[in-house]
């Protein structure tokens, strides 16, 4: 019998700050060539504008296999609805029968999303960051910010967006969870106070220039899922005294990395993958100094990792 | 709400018969490139072996769109459970909210694979096909011999298989539906006496033989879903008057047609699309002593045309 659950079930049980712990293991896992993850299946609609992403796998000798289907209608908040939503389908790997269907509507990726950004500081971040810089104010830069309190002692935040109202919203809501939020419209400022900086928007143009950054700066680039978008200038990774990937695969064809391979400024040698980081301690930060990228496009790794989480907690719960 | 069907509710309200011209619209729709169906993803495993197929488009224009997963895991039977299983999920595509969950366990799948080669045949078979011979004696041999009763009058079934008790198995099950069914374990009798022909196993060696093929008779070979498989002689399709696919990009990748291009016997020019066909009489068969083959290999539009009929009939229920 297929187990059938919804968001309130699945929010009440999943412990966020464990997903971190099982995103990492599946990111090492990827990276030893021990996850089944065939390319992402993808519709496109115009009218009206939305994407469809089927992401699905298995980790090899799993017991279970798992179909994520998420879309984005970027009208939806038009219509009074969300513009991201998703399911995750849970398979037995044995007999191919449909173990659960979770009707998280898109908060497993939002989750899952947040703990890939939590990894990459974990391992890359500078001890003492200042403040946590944000960019984009919308439903993931908040899901970014949650996460980094597993791994970081910061509780400061100065968050950039373009709209006043959106920055507001964003600070009322991350105040009262212990963060202290302020807003600012002038993006410079980001780079010159904060030293760990998560950029969270679709931008299809750098935000962020070589120049800006310090010495001893970390970014987590989130928001290049697709191509065509982009949010560094290809700079800041040529200089980055390291440019790490979740998957060197879809980074060099989509993400930050793309950008600057196809300009010539980035020896795709050079780029580390992240489950290579954390499995070698060798491969992380080395002085408070450097400046370090992680570029997140988002592996189906991610999606097997809390499925079997949410699957898990829900049979004990 | 997502509405979530199961198998029985879905079998009381889907009318197979429907479900033919249905799908035949889809065919011409596809032949049109009026269907935005992306390659199918795959998930293959070998212990124990199974294979997981991920189907999944929408008609342009339409107000949904579909995602179908089935499975094949063939130990399964040795555990007491079917071989195949599936569901299919329909979505508005104008927001991307997930309107139905269909948990057919696969018999949309049976439906609408039975509705292509009853499409088939209404275009293709000759009228007066003697006896409607199957090869294969499973589960899909079923739904297709149901579905030619919509598209010919003949009720004489001959079935060929290698399993004695299979046999009286498939006989026992259809004789009270008003077949009249003969079974032989020489494969040779069947081209012998029918001129409608379904092929229905999993073969990966050729079962049938040009020489075997007598004037006028219609071949709909059905289970060459993957690469690796084959039900036909090449010569069959070389020295056939018409070449029928379902889709001819699919075909000619790894169904019937594929070997006989490969091996330099089908000029990929002669092959029609049956969506073109059932749009254009002109293309039909054209006298009772031609031979004509139809390689189905199974089109993501079939799905989307069922699961499509079989959302509009629960709402209606």
């Amino acid at each position: 019998m297929t187990r059938i659950a919804h968001l309130d079930e699945i929010r009440a049980v999943v412990d966020p700050a464990a997903v971190i712990d099982a995103v990492e293991r599946g990111f090492v896992w990827y990276s030893q060539g021990k996850v089944d993850v065939p390319p992402v299946g993808l519709l496109h609609f115009d009218d009206p504008p939305g994407d469809v992403h089927i992401k699905y796998g298995r980790i090899i000798g799993d017991g279970v296999y798992v179909v994520k289907i998420a879309s984005g209608f970027y009208e939806n908040p038009d219509r009074g609805l969300p513009a991201g939503d998703g399911s995750m389908l849970l398979y037995d790997a044995r007999t191919g029968e449909l173990l659960a269907i979770m009707l998280d509507r898109g908060w497993l990726t939002e989750v899952r999303t947040g703990a890939a950004g939590a990894v990459a500081a974990r391992h890359l971040a500078p001890r003492r960051p200042g403040r946590i810089g944000v960019i984009g104010a919308g439903s993931q830069a908040r899901f970014q910010v949650r996460a980094l309190a597993h791994v970081t002692e910061c509780r400061e935040v100065l968050v950039w967006g373009r709209r006043r109202d959106r920055l507001e919203a964003y600070r009322d809501e991350l105040a009262p969870e212990g963060w202290r939020v302020e807003i600012t419209e002038d993006i410079e400022e980001v780079p010159a106070v904060c030293r760990l900086i998560v950029t969270v928007t679709p931008s299809e143009e750098p935000l962020l220039f070589a120049d800006q950054i310090r010495p001893g700066t970390h970014i987590t680039a989130v928001g290049s899922d697709n191509l065509g978008k982009q949010e560094l200038d290809p700079m800041i990774l040529a200089e980055a005294d390291g440019v790490v990937a979740d998957s060197i695969a879809q980074c060099t064809h989509h993400g930050e990395c793309a950008a600057a391979v196809r300009g010539g400024l980035l020896d795709p040698a050079r780029i580390l993958e992240l489950g290579r980081v954390a499995a070698d301690p060798a491969l992380r930060r080395g002085s408070d100094e450097e400046v370090t990228v992680a570029d997140l496009t988002g592996v189906a790794v991610q999606d097997i990792q809390v499925a079997k989480m949410a699957w898990a907690a829900l049979g004990s719960s």
